[in-house]
């Protein structure tokens, strides 16, 4: 009986830890998105507002939620948009896509992400799985996507 | 016996006029394509060599086989690669994508297309699934993929 004690509270105390950890609720790599749906692409010049730090070309990407959801106005959860960020260089007359800046993951789940309009954020450095940017997602990113409220926080529109 | 004769004679004549049409062998639309795997990007700018009539940011997508080939360095039947041509704009520091100008398809088929390096090429114009660009490949399409022989006359390389 007193063995039972001592396991639950070990128990209590990795939970609790695990639930302070939670606080900011992560959003894992998106191991296969280069597989997913190409969305749109753009670039962004150097005297862009937001030059730093999305200089270069981007592409986004959609899992099949993220798509059905772009098409419905509304997601679910499991929703997945990646916003791949390449440095581009002058080449020939030519813009060609060079190094991988880095990639900025938005996953849906109304219930993880309520603070965020149901979407968690996340940027991975350059071409790493596991070296995630460190900051404030609210200032960062969810701030910004306020503006795209109509559309459900999404500034891609789906083109054919 | 007589009606037998007359029926098969239709027929004969039905089956030599698509052989007469069967000399340029033709490659379907790819309808799924938008589907398929972003492979790369670029921009070809005004003041390129190959501006007219590639100017405008292009998308290569591949399907499965054509990934896999791109993969081994070389392919088979069924490879199919798009490249995706829209007319660009620039917007308030940005580059943004505009109106589809056309696709260029190329379909690996090394019996069908044995005269240009297994290869089949098509160009569908705008965003239109039936109407083809009258052009000879040859030297539309074919003479200038020459240049890409050791790989397999595919300019486009794997990139993650």
């Amino acid at each position: 009986m007193q063995k039972t004690k001592v396991t639950i509270s070990i128990l209590l105390v990795v939970v609790t830890g695990a639930a302070a950890i939670g606080d900011t609720p992560s959003v894992a790599y998106p191991s296969s998105y280069r597989n997913w749906q190409h969305v749109k692409s753009m670039i962004i010049e150097p005297s862009h507002s937001l030059a730093d730090p999305f200089e270069g070309i981007h592409h986004v990407y959609g899992n099949a939620k993220a798509m059905q959801g772009l098409a419905a106005g509304q997601y679910k959860r499991g929703a997945v948009f990646v916003f791949d960020l390449l440095a581009i260089e002058e080449v020939d007359a030519t813009v060609a896509e060079a190094d991988r800046k880095r990639i900025d993951v938005m996953e849906y789940d109304a219930e993880r992400f309520a603070e965020t309009g149901g979407w968690g954020f996340v940027t991975f450095v350059g071409d790493s799985t596991t070296e995630r940017l460190e900051q404030d997602v609210v200032t960062a990113c969810y701030a910004c996507h306020v503006a795209a409220k109509p559309s459900a926080y999404v500034f891609s529109k789906y083109r054919k």
